[in-house]
């Protein structure tokens, strides 16, 4: 096959297809400085002898993964750091220094540009993040955001998706499927909103990753695998099972569910559990440790980030990832948010 | 003047503006590891004692930075890199790891892709840069690319804008103006083109950033200041003239001008100075350095570039540039291109 005569269109490969493209089209032998490419939740480049560099990069498309109904323009800056140190998190590294690169119509208010920033430097200040660099550009229609997020992290302590053992417990830092349901109340599927679900769109809206929790579960050597939930926890699991040659089961029943996302599911008649395993954006993190640490990561999440973690089951032998509930034990499919596919 | 209530809008303020903007807003105290945050073509980082980490990031828009009628996939995916690598070369650097984030229609065809690709890994392989990560989206429309490269640098040799001083010589790596002139005849302004232009249209598509030289310059504390030439060697050579508090004189018959862009100003009735001095997207070098490394220079340009740098003026006291023409000294303006303004 040519490739240069490939017609089909890009959705015919689907996100996972053009990623692997592209990994293969580039691949020529990494340097050794490269520890890690492609394929975990940050690149790894190595520095000097003790520390390693960790680097992400993010893009939120207006009309794609937002639109002025779901994120306010401060919530815009606000996420669009977020879900980059989520990344930074989910390898135990601390994020450092951000480069944004902002596309708006040159019609679009100042306004617009303050509330950004203000957004974005709200979640900066928190985790002590410096804006270093970047560029501006005009956009013929949509805004488009990216952050590219460096982080560091001693070398032996960066936390990859491959480490899950059998036998390891599997844990999630808090409740899953809210940054979901809030999507769909901004969506305007129930008007008007009650206050009582205000929560589930402040985390659609400005999600707080687990930054400490994640770096303490590295420094501490308490996680065997990491990553963060930003396309639902199933597919996310099948990202660390995949990687580390492993299958898993969760419990059903210990899923975290918030009480504003049962009672939604309950208003609208929709499935919580749904949302809760499929819906993504929830930019917790989802790790493996041994079962002997259980009572150091309580300790550790609830001095580190105020919630309990919450364990949802076990690494196992084979690739499968199965769902245990009061109805028996499924296969669980992992469909999440593909990109490139409709 | 409260911000949450200026309406004016963002091309009022100008790309200068914009900047300026952002910069103030996360302007908090800059750690000691940030040598160089915003405000050069690279961020500095210091990493360990000896080297420091350079930072760039770019966008290319379709319809604001190209076109189909302009850049070939194959053209985009070079010159998304080239511009990247230019920054990279202009702070002394060497290139390393890059990191693209691409976002595209669902229904572009695979060999988009696979031509982007051949034209980004043309440019890597020869600049020795890997593809270390980065983010596919889907774009609702137009095309567009971000890429961020990672560059090193003995701390101590970094160039930076700042560093002219009164009584340098001003050079330039090569000629100017065929990337403008190049965009002209892309753009229909002539059908059809001889094929004695051909070199105008290559150099806006496929630009070629003296890296090799640029890293020696710095290697041997040649240059002084150092910028690469993207808006245009006026606008480019104020920037250098603020940073370092100095003025500067421009030799009119100094600036190097192509055959082919002589030949086509004259064929289409324009000045091809005015493509030198103010088209951009050149991504030459412009630094100063003292009178006498003259000879130096010369020879290490022509081994590490293959082309003789060119003396095109000198650092004066001031704050003005200068043009020498035989008709007189007339002061410079500097459009440049403009982002949000029209």
């Amino acid at each position: 096959l040519n490739h240069m005569t490939d017609h089909r269109p890009l959705n015919a490969l689907g996100e996972a297809g053009i990623i692997e493209l592209i990994q293969q089209r580039a691949a020529i032998r990494l340097p050794p400085c490269v520890r890690k490419g492609i394929g975990d939740d940050c690149a790894v480049l190595e520095t000097d002898a003790e520390t390693a560099l960790l680097v992400t990069m993010d893009t939120l498309i207006e009309g794609i993964h937002f639109t002025d109904q779901t994120l306010s323009p401060e919530a815009l800056g606000w996420k669009a750091l977020a879900v980059n140190v989520s990344d930074i998190t989910a390898m135990g590294g601390t994020p450092k220094t951000a480069f944004l690169s902002i596309g708006l119509k040159p019609e679009t208010e100042v306004n617009f540009l303050e509330s950004f920033m203000a957004g974005f430097n709200g979640l900066a200040r928190r985790t002590g993040v410096v804006l270093a660099g970047g560029d501006t550009v005009e956009s013929p229609s949509f805004a488009v955001v990216t952050i590219a997020l460096l982080g560091n992290c001693p070398k032996e302590r960066v936390v990859y998706r491959s480490g899950a053992r059998v036998g390891d417990d599997i844990w999630v830092t808090g409740r899953l499927g809210d940054a979901a349901a809030g999507l769909f109340l901004l969506q305007g599927n129930l008007s008007p909103v009650p206050q009582k679900y205000e929560a589930l769109i402040l985390w659609q809206q400005k999600p707080m990753p687990p930054f400490e929790l994640g770096r303490a579960l590295g420094q501490y050597g308490l996680a065997h695998a990491m990553i963060d939930v930003s396309d639902g926890i199933a597919k996310d699991l099948g990202h660390i099972c995949q990687e580390s040659g492993v299958g898993a089961i969760l419990q059903g029943s210990s899923i975290p569910l918030s009480d504003p996302l049962i009672e939604l599911g309950k208003e609208v008649q929709k499935d919580p559990f749904q949302w809760a395993l499929h819906g993504g954006e929830d930019y917790q993190l989802l790790f493996t440790a041994s079962p002997t640490e259980e009572q150091r990561i309580l300790s550790l999440s609830a001095k580190m980030w105020g919630g309990p973690a919450i364990k949802i089951g076990t690494i196992i032998q084979g690739s499968s990832i199965w769902l245990q509930t009061a109805n028996g034990r499924n296969r669980l499919d992992s469909p999440g948010f593909l990109h490139f596919s409709k």
